[in-house]
C-alpha cells in the first residue's frame, strides 16, 4: 500500500481539490464519499462520485498540468495525503514506456472529462 | 520504445477493434488516424481521434474487460501491435501499487468514456 503522509478532515461540502488550481498532492479516501465536478458556463457538473479506497488528484501528478476537475466531501471525509518521496521513487522505477503510456491515458480521461462536462451542460 | 512484434495496414472505413470484443492487443498508430467510437441505441457516437505515435487498445489489457469502443481507420492507416512478451515483462516490473493507480485511472476513462456517448446522444 501508498504510505500516508497525513490525513486531512473536511466536512460535508467543503472543497479538497479546486479545478484550475496548482498542485499535485495524490490523495486516497480513507473514510466517506467525494463528489468530482467542474463549472461550465457558470453550472456546477458533476462528473464522477469516488468511494473509500479510491485515489484522486493523480491526473494532475502525471500530466503536470492544473487540477482538471473540483473534489467536495460528501458527509465528513477523511482523506489520506500520500506521501510524495515515497510516490516519486517508486514513479521512477516504471519504465519510460509505461510513464507514457501511463500519460497518454491520464491525458485521454482529462480530455474526456472535459468533454463529458460540457456534453452535460448542452 | 515498445517492442513492434508486427504490423498491420488498413483501409479507409476498416474495423481494428470492435467495442464488445475480447482481444487485449495493444496497438501503436505507425502512420494515419484511427476513430474512436461507441454505439448507442444503434447510433455510431465519435468519442476521440487518435492520431500517429498514439497508444490504443491499453484499456482492455489494464481492465481484462470487453472492448470499451471501436476502432476504425480514417483512410489507410498502419498500426504496430506491440509485443506481448516484452509489454508483460515490462508491466509485471511496474510497482504493484502503481498497477492498481494505472488501473483505477483506466477504468474511470472507461467509464468516462461511456457517460460521455450516452450524453452525446441525449
Amino acid at each position: 500500500m501508498f504510505q500516508i503522509a497525513s490525513y486531512e478532515t473536511y466536512q460535508d461540502g467543503q472543497i479538497i481539490i479546486e479545478e484550475g488550481s496548482y498542485g499535485d498532492w495524490i490523495y486516497q479516501i480513507d473514510e466517506g464519499t467525494i463528489e468530482i465536478s467542474k463549472m461550465i458556463d457558470g453550472k456546477k457538473v458533476v462528473i464522477d462520485i469516488l468511494q473509500e479506497g479510491e485515489i484522486l488528484g493523480e491526473l494532475a501528478y502525471i500530466t503536470k498540468l492544473p487540477r482538471t476537475a473540483t473534489a467536495t466531501a460528501v458527509g465528513r471525509t477523511v482523506v489520506g495525503i500520500i506521501d510524495r518521496n515515497f510516490f516519486d521513487h517508486e514513479f521512477n522505477k516504471i519504465p519510460a514506456d509505461f510513464q507514457k503510456i501511463f500519460k497518454a491515458v491520464a491525458l485521454r480521461l482529462k480530455r474526456t472529462t472535459e468533454t463529458i462536462a460540457k456534453a452535460k451542460v448542452s
